[in-house]
């Protein structure tokens, strides 16, 4: 309670005392059907009763709170009363469903500061490096949505110019405490992860069948594509539910030993998701944004042995092998550094791995390779059984040097089959068709020789084009790889689709430049489709 | 025209050949009444007939068309078809103002890829030094609306950790050549600018009236405050209108001299109006970005003799005169490199000038000391006459030495409150009222002693949070400066306000903590309050 002089100054009235108590003025909240992503978005009336609105700008942020809840949003402003009245809060989707009151709620609305760890973002900026404790208060406000997309783009700006092995591992821990934790009853947990970038790579779906059929504990947690035609979750969910539960994950693993999820629903490392959303956009890849983004949801996931794969070539994330070289140290210092055994294998990257780009496609090269038919994509099937060896080779009863031969002995014997069929049934049936887009065009070469490249960025956009990876069925098969010949005419790839306007611009997109390069004798440096 | 082979893939069906035109499906065009700021902002349905918003996620970025025009915006989506149908296109409503299109207009949309000069972006952020042209080519698209906010804030960081003496050069030509390019007739165009912070210091209402009295041109545009509770155009807005066009800017500076108008009106620098926003929340402050900021201002305005304020004290911008000297330096480097003749001079920015603090109330201070009232405020006074004599000094006709008592001899004989009663004619009337607010309260001293400090961002939020600057009349009146003396229970200020809610929360939080420091004789550290 607080005591002030209050005088009608200019107008002659006697001062009196009076009790002033700072209410707050609060409004009826509404939702606004808008989808507005990772931010959290408000919209007020520029008439609005409670508070003037004319002290904030469209984009500026606001702090709503009402009884114990608090969440910081970015303002948008209307003179429409039918979206948002003068006397009413509107809440887009995301926001109200993070905000988690029932509409007409009673909600007060002040100009935010921002968060308070932006101070160390700031002091980064300027080039000082940052202590344990202010990374972890980043990550704390990351993780709560107070962070606006230009904010969270100051902090990966920030710390993609340089960034110090201790910030890399407070960073890393930080992020991993912030979200589910899983723990395993198994003493040795394996997992596998790949760094990304090459089209059709779907060595998890085979890899993950055969260790968890010969024994080991392999909880498998993957993404959704973001830039690519499909992302690992994306694949298998054409075969069985992904969108698990934390408690229906670990339903799996103990019936099944393994499992192939989508990582996103179970909320391993819920910092890094909001960072990746930034991320990608802006197509930042630092090093150390990459180690502490993949190994904080590792040891999130109570991975104890872990191989990641570095593929190499001229279109990957990785285009030499020093550069492999820096990141696979770093991977190991950070894993060392929390007890995960960590494994560092680079592998050839210089085109896609199997026939199919796009999840349908892909799954069919995944189920070929399981179920033996001579036709199954060899590189899949060769890559599969060697990152499989690797990670066999951690049952410290198997002898040395055997993991390949075992490999090799579960996938021909079909207990990797065997083993997937049943994960798969332990996950669910998936909503979706394995169906391929029915619209398809042949990518003809044009001219004869040899394949000598092959740009796996082309061949994404024309797969994501053609409508992958919600488009299930959308995608390309390829016919041509790398030191494959080919006479002019003869089809390159094929491009599958259902919806005709996709179709047709993916393959006028292919036309244009399909992304192949092609040796011939009368074109020595190579010709371009 | 594109022929392809086209088969409906399992199916069964004859495969036959089609000709297929690479076709842009297209929406309808409505308005959105949404203030979204600086970001356009496109919605679509979920449920979009012409494209497959599943590609798109809230936030993602898209390329809008028609005819010819082509703008990018941020994609939000919705499911309410009375906000948007299905083969309809939203368009809040700075998004719609820059595309100046009617309603109704079709408009294809497609994925946007990011700017083209965000490369040179990410190479900065890489530790890359950048070209002009690439400096060239950001600036371009930033002052065209593409870059999203996240982006805007990539490259602020990026630049200010480093930034070259070439990049500096080329960032303030390239800003200064982006808006409105003002040309004058004389010879000798004088301005001055202060780089801020210091609440009260309205001396550019002092001095330019002096110097276009005593007959040089001073064309002075002004920022309206943006975390400030006023900036000079706020103020003077309290007297006249400021928003002029180009035109009427002319003409006014051809009936008096000069003028005091709001200069984003004018679009002087708009790349640069468009990183201030980014800066601003993100407090961001490097001294490179705050010179090419104002000399690609004054650039663009035609000044040919500038006069910068720097401000030094705790709570300034600047807290040393070595930081001083370094901003000094740079100033100079970059305004001969232009050609505009620049004098730096420091000043005492440990507290407010003048006793107002807000629009209504600062306005009273500025025509109190035009017209020698006796209690004018002295330091608002003696800084406008230093000011006004430095860029006197730049007439030839003016012997060496003269300009401090020509600046006094044109204000003491009423010359300059003349020539701001010409001005403020000219400019034409205001909507607003000079009154200040009605309801007031005084905040008095904890203990008895000397004042030694007071906190400008503890005055800043009090003012602010009491209506200012929107609210033309709400402020601060101080009553005690660094060095007076006061007693228990005597007042520091007065807080002004109209409005009850804003008026208690600002009286609560002076209360908390009035933002001084007291020394007495049995406090030698210092009291708050």
């Amino acid at each position: 309670m607080i005591w002030v002089n209050m005088t009608h100054g200019g107008t002659g009235i006697l001062p009196h005392m009076i009790e002033i108590k700072p209410t707050r003025h609060e409004l009826k909240s509404r939702r606004i059907n808008l989808d507005t992503g990772r931010e959290n978005v408000a919209v007020i009336s520029r008439r609005s009763t409670a508070l003037r609105p004319e002290v904030f700008r469209g984009f500026s942020r606001v702090e709503l709170r009402s009884n114990s809840k608090v969440l910081l949003a970015t303002l948008l402003l209307t003179d429409d009363d039918s979206l948002v009245g003068p006397n009413e809060l509107g809440l887009a989707e995301p926001a109200f469903h993070r905000f988690a009151e029932p509409v007409g709620t009673y909600v007060s609305v002040t100009p935010a500061p921002s968060p308070a760890s932006l101070d160390a973002v700031r002091a980064k900026i300027q080039g000082r490096t940052l202590g344990a404790s202010d990374i972890d208060a980043i990550v704390e406000d990351l993780t709560h949505f107070r962070y606006s997309d230009m904010e969270i783009a100051a902090f990966l700006v920030s710390s993609a110019g340089f960034m110090t092995s201790g910030e890399l591992l407070a960073l890393t821990r930080a992020m991993s405490k912030a979200g589910t934790q899983l723990k395993w009853n198994a003493n040795v947990i394996v997992d596998k992860h790949c760094i990304g970038g090459i089209p059709g790579n779907r060595t998890s779906m085979i890899v993950v069948p055969i260790v968890a059929a010969h024994g080991l504990t392999i909880p498998k947690t993957s993404s959704r594509a973001i830039t690519s035609p499909a992302g690992t979750a994306d694949t298998m969910e054409v075969l069985a539910r992904v969108d698990l539960s934390v408690e229906a994950m670990k339903e799996v693993v103990a019936a099944c030993n393994g499992c192939l999820v989508w990582g996103g629903h179970v909320n391993l490392s819920p910092a890094d998701d909001i960072l990746i959303g930034v991320e990608r956009p802006l197509s930042l890849d630092a090093h150390e944004q990459m180690v502490a983004s993949i190994l904080s949801k590792k040891l999130a996931a109570g991975s104890t042995h872990l191989l990641i794969d570095l593929p190499i070539g001229p279109n990957a994330k990785l285009t030499s092998a020093s550069e492999a070289m820096r990141l696979r140290k770093l991977f190991e210092f950070v894993g060392d550094h929390f007890g995960i055994e960590t494994e560092v294998v680079t592998t050839d990257g210089r085109q896609p791995i199997g026939c199919g780009i796009g999840p349908a496609l892909e799954a069919q090269d995944v189920m070929a390779v399981l179920a033996n038919e001579p036709l199954a994509p060899r590189d899949l099937l060769e890559k599969s059984l060697r990152l499989a060896a690797h990670l066999l080779e951690r049952d410290p009863a198997l002898r040395g040097g055997a993991g390949y031969a075992r490999a090799r002995e579960l996938l021909e014997s079909g207990a990797a089959l065997r083993q997937m069929q049943k994960i798969i049934e332990a996950q669910g049936p998936t909503p979706y068709r394995a169906e391929v887009g029915t619209l398809t065009a042949d990518i003809p070469a044009a001219v004869d020789g040899v394949v000598s490249t092959i740009d796996c960025l082309r061949l994404n956009r024309v797969a994501r084009t053609a409508g992958a990876p919600l488009d299930k069925g959308a995608g390309i098969k390829l016919f041509r790889k790398i030191g494959d010949r080919v006479d002019q005419g003869e089809p390159l790839y094929r491009v599958h689709a259902f919806e005709p306007s996709q179709f047709e611009l993916a393959v006028a997109m292919a036309q244009n430049d399909p992304g192949y390069l092609i040796d011939g004798h009368d074109s020595p440096g190579g010709v371009r489709a």
